[in-house]
C-alpha cells in the first residue's frame, strides 16, 4: 500500500504568520495538503519534537550575479550559492533584481537574468526589475507586458549615477504601476546631497571607509522618503520604501500613516545589528559599508519599535555579496581605494533569520508570529505569491524551516555557505537556527548539511501584488490632488503614459 | 465503523487572519483536528461550496445584563438573548463586562456576573472586569487573585459619574496591570468637559438627543486619550483605548506609536457608518446616542484608513442594549427626557460582522485576512484566548461561522436576534451574511433558524494577554521615566500598590 | 530759566524690542517726553557712553510676601526687599500674586496684599491673582469686578493640594476670563502623577531632594499641558502656560500652534541655566528645588531654541523667595525633611535679566531687541500694562536700565538684594550688568548703591491684555467646538457661569 | 532764524513695530531727528490728527523690468511705475529681482539692472539677487565680491525651466551663504511633478487658466519645501522660504521650527485673499495666475494663522506685472494661450499694504504692532537694511506713511499707478488706505497727488542680514549633520565651494 503522504513532520509547534499550533504536516506533491495530529505515515517521516516548525523564508530583497556597470567588479554569489545560503538559512524563496541597463531593453535583462539563474537554484525564486532607463518603450510595451507575465515589482533608485531616476521618471513609472498594478520599490537617498558632502569629504582628504557614513547621513534619507512619498500621493499609487535605517525616514512613514497614504516600509538586520561604528577602525570597516549606512545605537531601537508596532511590512536582507580580498571587491587588488569606490552592500542571506529570531522573538521584542509576518508572509503577499509561498497552509507549497530554538551558534564566517569572505556578524552569539529546510518537500539543508540540487529551484512568475492598489476613491490622498481633477482627467492621470 | 469526524466542512474557502485555503476541515471532541482536502467522512457533513468559512467573532467589548446603578434602568439583552443574537451574527464567543458596584467588592461583581451567565449562553464568553472604586483591598488582594484565576482585563472609566476613576486610581490600576500581567481598557473622554458644557446647553433649553453630540466633542475624547496615554507611559504598561471615534484621538494615538508607546486601539461600527446627523430629526436621535457620539463622513474616513493601515487592533460592538420604547429604556414610560438622562449606547452585536464584511473586504478597504484578523484572532490574542479561540487551526475550538458573500440583505430590526425594539443601521443595504454558525463544533445558528441551546455556551478563563507585556527595557518609554529612576526604584514602581 | 527735563540720558545705545538706536532721551515729569540727539540740558545729566540704555524689565512672575498655607513657612522677601533686589537686576516692574485662600475671598486676598505692599515698593507693582476656590460668588461678583478695576489676569494650578483646580473649575474661569477678557495662567503639572510617583518613592527610602525631579518627570508637565490647551480650545480662549521646563511641553504647545490655536508659554532661568543634576550632592540640593524641575542640557538647548524662534512670549524669574538656613525655609530649623516637604521655589529676581543677557544675546542666540521683548516689552503687553510700560517711546514711563555691556561679574549670593541665603547660580560667570536703574525717572539704583525709596513703586491697575482676545470667529479652534454649536448656544457657552 | 526742522509730522499716532505712541516727529535731513510732543516749527508742517503714522512699507519680493527669457514678454512695470506705484501704497523701499542670465555673468545682471533703475525710482531700493547659473566663477569669486558691496541675497527657483537650480547647485548656493553671511531666498515647488501633471493636463485637453491651479497642487510645493528645509539643515544655515501658499508647506516649515532649524517664510496677499476659484471662469482667469497658485478659503484661513502667531516673518507683495491685453502679456496679441505659456505672476504693489490692513489689523487677526514688523521692520531686518529701514526711531530715515484708518476704498484698476491692466482685487472694498508717504522726508504721495520725482530714489547697500547667521553651534540642527562631521571638517564643509 501507496503511503498517503510523501513526508510527515510529526510533533513539532507549528507557527505562521497568524497561528501557533502542535500538528503534524502531511506533505504530497511537493504541497502541503493535510494538518492534523496522527497523520498516516509518509514516505519521510521527520521528528520534530521540540522544535518549532515554520514556513520557509521569503527574502524579497537580495542580488545574485547582477550585471555590474563597473568594470572589474562582480557579485560573489550567483544562484548556486546565493540560494545555497538562503536555504541553509531557513529561507525558500528569494528575489533578486533583474536590472535595466541604461540604454538597453528590460525586457533582455530579464531574460539574460533567466539564463543566469538557470539550472542553478536550489530553492525557488521570482524578480523583481530594476528600472533605470523609462524609455516610452519601456514604459509603455515593456512593463506592462513583464508585469502581465509576472515580472510585478520593480525598484527606482533615487541615487546611484548608473541607477537613479530623476522625479519626472519616477512619476512615469508610478504612473505604469497604478495602471498595470505593479509595485514599486524606492531606494531613497538625495543624490545630490551625497555627491555635495562626498567631495566636502573628499578635498578634506577624508577618504577611509568610515566616512561612508558621513557622506550619507540621515537628512539625504529623509528627503527622499518624504519626496518619494509626495510622489506616490499625487499617482496615488502605494509604493515600499526598501532598507529604512533610523528615525528619520520612520518619522516620514508614520507621518504618511496618519495622513492616510499607502506607504509599505522595509528594513534589514543591518540596521538592527550593525551602527556606523562599524565603519570605523580602518579600512576592514569596508565590510559594513552598505546604503543607506547603519546609523546608531538610539536608531536601531527605533527601528525594532517599528517592527513591533507594525510600521514595517517586511525584513529582507539587501544580500549584495562583494568580496572583500580578491580582485572584484571591496579591496580590489588588495588596493585600498576612496570610500566612493567601494561596492555598497554586504552579505546576510543567511543570517537574516537567525539575527531576528534570537534578538527579536527570544528577547520579546516582536512576537514569532511578528517573526513570520515580517520574514516570509508578508514578502509573500507584498509580491504576490501568496498563498502558494509564505505559509503553511492546505495547498501551500511545503516551503517550510525546521528550526531549533535552543540550538545556540557562534556567527563566523566559516559556517555560512555564500561565496563571501566575511560576515559583518562575525561572532556575534544568537541562540535559534534553522536544521532542517524544505522547499516544496525536498529537503535541500539537513543536520547541517546541503542536501538540494542545483537547479531544483523554480522560477515564480509573481501575481498582482494584492497590497499595491490604490486608496479606495473617497479616502484622504485621493481627495487630495488627483481626486480634485476633473473625473475624466483623473482617470487620465492615471494611465498617464502607459 | 465510528467516522472520523463529528463534522465536517467541506469545499469552502477557508481565511483566517493570515491565510486563504481550500480545504476540508475535520472536527472532533468540539475541536478542529484535521485540514485537508478529501477528509473522510463525518457524522455531519457540511457543503460549504461557495461559501466562506470563517472563524467564529470574537466580540470583546459588549455589555449583557449588567446591573445599572440608576433605578428603572435595564438592560434588554441577558446572556441569552445576547449570545443568541450573537450567533446569529457570527459570533462565537463573547466578553462582556463584571462591572464593580462602588462601595462592594471586585470579587462579588464577578461571582454575581456567572450567577447572570449560567445557564443561559449560546456562545462561549470570558469577562472582563470593570473596577469603580479600587480600593486597598480591590488592588492588593481581589484583582491579583482574580487575575491569575483568569479575568486578566479590566476596564477603566475616565467619565460617568458612577464609574470613573481620577488619575491617580488609575495610576493604582495600572500599576497592578503591569505587575500582575492584565491589560487594561480605557474609555477616555474628559468626564469635567462634559458636565460642563452639558450644563451650558442645558442652560440654554438644548436638550433633545442631537445635543448629546455637542456635549462630549472630539477635544474631549482627545484630552483624555492624550491623558490615558500618559499614565500609560508612566507607568510603562501597555493599554488599549476602547472605541475611538475619530481623528483627534486617532492622532494622539499615532503620536504615541511614534514615540515607542504599546498603545491598542479598538473601533467599533458606530464610527464606521454613523454620524453626528444620526442623533438629528427630534427625539429618535435617541435611538443612536451612544459614547463618544459618531462624528462625521470625514472621521469616518479617517477610521477606515486606521483599520487598513493597522493602527486600530480590534473591532468590535460596544453591544450596550436599551429599549427605546417601554420603561426601562431610552423613551422611559413614553417619556422624552433631556439627553444627558438617555442611557449611552446602542445595539450592535449581531450587525458588526456584515456591516464590516460588506464596506470593508467587498469593497477593498481592508482584506479578508484583516477583517478575520480585527475581529476574531486579534481580539482573542489581545485578551489571552488564542490559540483556543479566533482561528481555524489544528487544536482550536471549532468556533466557525460559514458566510455567503454574495447574499444580499437589508438591515432591519424584525430580523435580529436581541431583545432590542429598533436597530441603528435600520434600512442598510449589506452583501455578505453568516449562514451557519457552529461553537466547538455545534451548530448554533443555520439557514435562519436558532438552533443552539441555552447553557451550552462556556465560561472562558483567560490567559496572560501577550500584548499586555511592558517595553523591552532598552525602549523610548521606560528610558524617559520609570527608566531614569534608581534600578530598585523602578522595580519598585512597577510593583506600587499591588 | 527751567531746564526743560528732568533728566536726559545722553550718548548711550538705546534698545527697544524693534530698535537700536543712538539718541539722548529727554524725562519730565516721570516719562519719556524727547527722543533726539543733542537734547537740551536736563536737572540731571546722564552719560551713557558706552552702555545700552533698555527699558527696565517686567517681572511678571514672582512671589513675595504671599501667605503660605503651611504654619512655620515664610517667604523670605516681602515687598522691600523683593523689589530692592528687582531695582538692582534692572527690573522696574514686578507682578507678583495675590493669592485666594480657599475658603475665603478673592477680594480679601487682593485688599490684602495690597496692605502687604503698602509702603515698601522700590519699584512699580502689578497683581496677579491665584484662584483657588472659584465659588459662584468669586466667579460671578468678585472676578468680574476685579477684573474691571485692574486686576485683569490670574493663576492656575493643576497641582499642589491647597492651590488646584479640577477641570471643570479650570473651565469655569476660563469662560470668566473669555467673558471679562482676562488672561489665564497655568500651572500645568499633573497633580495625580505626582502623588503617586511620590508615594512610590517615598515608599523605597528615597526622600533626598533629588529626587523631587523623579516625582515631577516631563510626562506629568506634557500631560497637563496639552490638558490645559484643550481645556482653553473648548472655551476658545488663549492661555499663558508659565514655566515652561523642555521638550515634552513644548511639542505640545508648537503642535497647539500648528492648529491655529493662541497658546502663551513662559520660561525661567532656571531652565536654561540648570539641570536635575543641581538638585544632586545631598541636601544642598534643596537649593534648587523648584517645579518643574530643572531637566537636562539637551532640554536646555530646546529651550533656547523656543526663544530664539518666537514659541515663547515671555522669560520671567518665577522668584519664590525661601531661605535655606532658619526656621522657616528649605531646611527648618536645620533639620533635613523629606522632598516633599521642601518649599518649592527659588531666587531669581535680580538675577534673570544679567543671565539671559550674558548666554543669550552675547552668544547670539537671542538679539538684543528679542531680549527686550521677551523681558520687557512682551510681558507689559501680555498683562495691559503697555504702552505705558516695557518700552522706551515718547509717553511710556521713563523705567530704565542702563547697562554696561562688558561688566564682567561672578554672581554671588553677597552681591544680590534680595533676603534669601543663598542663589543657585553661585558662582556662574557672566558679562554684562545693569549699572544704573531709573523708575518713572527716578535713579533707584546706580553704581552699586541701592538709591531708591520704599514707597516710592506704585500700584499699577492692568488694562486688558490685549493678547488674550478670542480667536476671530472663522478660525480652526473656534470652528471646532464652540463654533459647532448653535449660534445662541455658542454665545452661551461663551458667558457659561460668568 | 532757521526752523529746527525740515518737516514736523504733528499729533498723529506713530506706531512701530513694538510701540504705539502719540508724538511728533522731527525730520531734519532726511532722516528721524526728533521724537516729542510740542516739537519747535518746521519749514513743512504736517497734521497727522486722526491718522496714524507708520513706517514706509518695505516691499522685499517685487519683479519691475526684470529680463524676460521669452520673446515678446515684457514686464509692464519699470522702476518709474513700479516704484510710483509703491509709493501710492504706503511702501517706500523695495527690494527688486536681478536676474542672472544662463550662461552670463551674475556681475553683469547686476550692472544692468542698476541702468534699468537708474533715473526713475521715486522710492528708495536695494536689489536680491537670482541665480540661475552658479558656475565655479559665480560661486568663488562673484557672489562673494557681490555680498562684499551690499547684494546680500538671492533667490533660488526649484521650477521655471530658464531659472531652475538641481539640488548640488542648491548646496553650493547655500555653502556661499553661510560663508559669506547672505540670505538664500527659495521658490519651493517640485518641477517635474508641475511638468508632468502639465503634460497630463494638456493630453486631456485641458488647457484653460484654471487648470494652472490643478497643475501645480499642493503637494509639489510641500516636497520642495520639505527638500529646501532638507539642504538648510544639511549646510547649516537659515532660508527663507517664498510666497507660501497654505496648510501643506505651513506644516512642514512649523516641523523645521519644532526641529530647531532656521527657516524664514514669507506670505502674500493673494493667499490671503484669491483662492484657485479666481481661476475660473475662462480666460480671464489668467488675471489670477500666479506661483504657487492660491488654495481656497480654508487655507487662507491657516495663512492668516501663520501671521498671527509668528510663523511667518514677513508679507510681501510678489508684484509680478503683466498686461492681460496688449502683444506682451498674458493674452498676447489678444490670443487665448494655454496655461502653460501664459506668465506667472500679478500685480500687487500697491494693493499690499492696505489690504493687510483692512483685513489683518481692523478685524484683529493681528495687531497694529505686528502689521508693521510683518510689512516693513522684519524686511528691513532679513536683508541688512535696518536700522535706515523699516522703522521710526532716531536716526532712521524718515521713510514715512501715513494712514488714514477710516478711508473707505473700493480697489479698482483705474485708481493705481502701475502700468498692469487690471488689479486682482478688483472690486474689493478695504477700509484704510496711506494718504501721504515721506520718502527720507520728501513728500512723494499726499491726498491723492504723486509728487515724488523720478531718480529721486537710491539704491541701497543692504548690510549683513543678521538673521542669516547659522545656529549656535551646540543647537540641535548642527548636531546632526554637519556637527558630527570632525571639527576640521565641519569647518571645511561650511566654506565648500566657497
Amino acid at each position: 500500500m501507496q503511503p498517503s503522504y510523501d513526508v510527515v513532520i510529526r510533533h513539532g509547534l507549528v507557527a505562521t504568520a497568524c497561528e501557533t499550533m502542535e500538528t503534524d504536516i502531511g506533505i504530497r506533491g511537493g504541497q502541503v495538503v493535510a494538518l492534523g495530529k496522527g497523520l498516516e505515515a509518509g514516505r519521510t517521516e521527520i521528528d520534530a519534537s521540540g522544535k518549532l516548525v515554520l514556513p520557509g523564508g521569503v527574502d524579497a530583497h537580495c542580488h545574485f550575479d547582477q550585471p555590474m556597470g563597473e568594470e572589474g567588479l562582480k557579485m560573489a554569489d550567483d544562484f548556486l550559492s546565493g540560494t545555497r545560503s538562503a536555504a541553509c538559512g531557513g529561507t525558500t524563496t528569494v528575489i533578486p533584481f533583474a536590472a535595466q541597463i541604461q540604454g538597453e531593453s528590460m525586457r533582455a535583462a530579464v531574460e539574460d537574468y533567466h539564463r543566469r539563474a538557470e539550472g542553478k537554484a536550489l530553492v525557488d525564486y521570482a524578480f523583481h526589475m530594476i528600472v533605470t532607463d523609462p524609455t516610452a518603450t519601456v514604459l509603455n510595451e515593456e512593463l506592462p507586458s513583464l508585469i502581465a507575465q509576472g515580472y510585478t515589482s520593480f525598484k527606482i533608485y533615487m541615487t546611484y549615477d548608473d541607477m537613479k531616476l530623476n522625479d519626472r521618471q519616477i512619476l512615469q513609472c508610478l504612473a505604469v504601476a497604478r495602471k498595470h498594478g505593479a509595485l514599486a520599490m524606492v531606494h531613497a537617498e538625495n543624490t545630490d546631497c551625497i555627491a555635495w558632502l562626498t567631495e566636502v569629504l573628499e578635498s578634506a582628504g577624508h577618504t577611509e571607509p568610515r566616512y561612508h557614513a558621513q557622506a550619507r547621513p540621515m537628512v539625504a534619507e529623509r528627503e527622499a522618503t518624504h519626496r518619494a512619498i509626495a510622489l506616490s500621493e499625487l499617482v496615488d499609487v502605494p509604493i515600499l520604501i526598501v532598507h529604512v535605517s533610523g528615525r528619520e525616514a520612520i518619522d516620514q512613514i508614520r507621518w504618511a500613516h496618519g495622513h492616510g497614504l499607502r506607504i509599505y516600509a522595509e528594513t534589514c538586520p543591518q540596521y538592527l545589528f550593525l551602527t556606523a561604528s562599524h565603519l570605523d577602525g580602518g579600512y576592514e570597516g569596508a565590510k559594513c559599508i552598505c546604503s543607506p549606512p547603519p546609523r546608531d545605537k538610539a536608531n536601531q531601537r527605533i527601528v525594532w519599535d517599528g517592527l513591533s508596532d507594525g510600521l514595517f511590512t517586511i525584513v529582507s536582507s539587501d544580500h549584495a555579496p562583494f568580496r572583500y580580498e580578491g580582485t572584484d571587491g571591496k579591496k580590489p587588488g588588495g588596493k585600498e581605494v576612496e570610500f566612493q569606490y567601494i561596492p555598497n552592500g554586504i552579505p546576510g542571506v543567511e543570517t537574516r533569520l537567525p539575527l531576528l529570531f534570537s534578538e527579536g522573538v527570544r528577547t520579546g521584542r516582536i512576537s514569532l508570529n511578528q517573526f513570520v509576518a515580517l520574514t516570509s508572509t508578508n514578502p509573500a503577499k507584498l509580491y504576490g505569491l501568496n498563498p502558494r509561498k509564505g505559509t503553511i497552509a492546505i495547498g501551500s507549497d511545503a516551503d517550510i524551516a525546521i528550526w531549533d530554538p535552543e540550538k545556540q551558534v557562534t556567527i563566523t564566517n566559516s559556517m555560512l555557505h555564500h561565496n563571501v569572505d566575511y560576515t559583518p556578524y562575525e561572532g556575534m552569539q544568537v541562540t535559534g537556527w534553522p536544521v532542517t529546510t524544505l522547499v516544496r518537500g525536498q529537503i535541500v539543508w539537513d543536520s547541517g548539511q546541503v542536501v538540494g540540487t542545483a537547479g531544483y529551484g523554480q522560477f515564480l512568475p509573481c501575481g498582482k501584488p494584492d497590497m499595491a492598489r490604490p486608496k479606495v476613491s473617497d479616502t484622504a490622498a485621493a481627495g487630495h490632488y488627483v481626486g480634485n481633477l476633473p473625473t475624466a482627467l483623473s482617470k487620465l492621470a492615471r494611465s498617464a503614459h502607459a
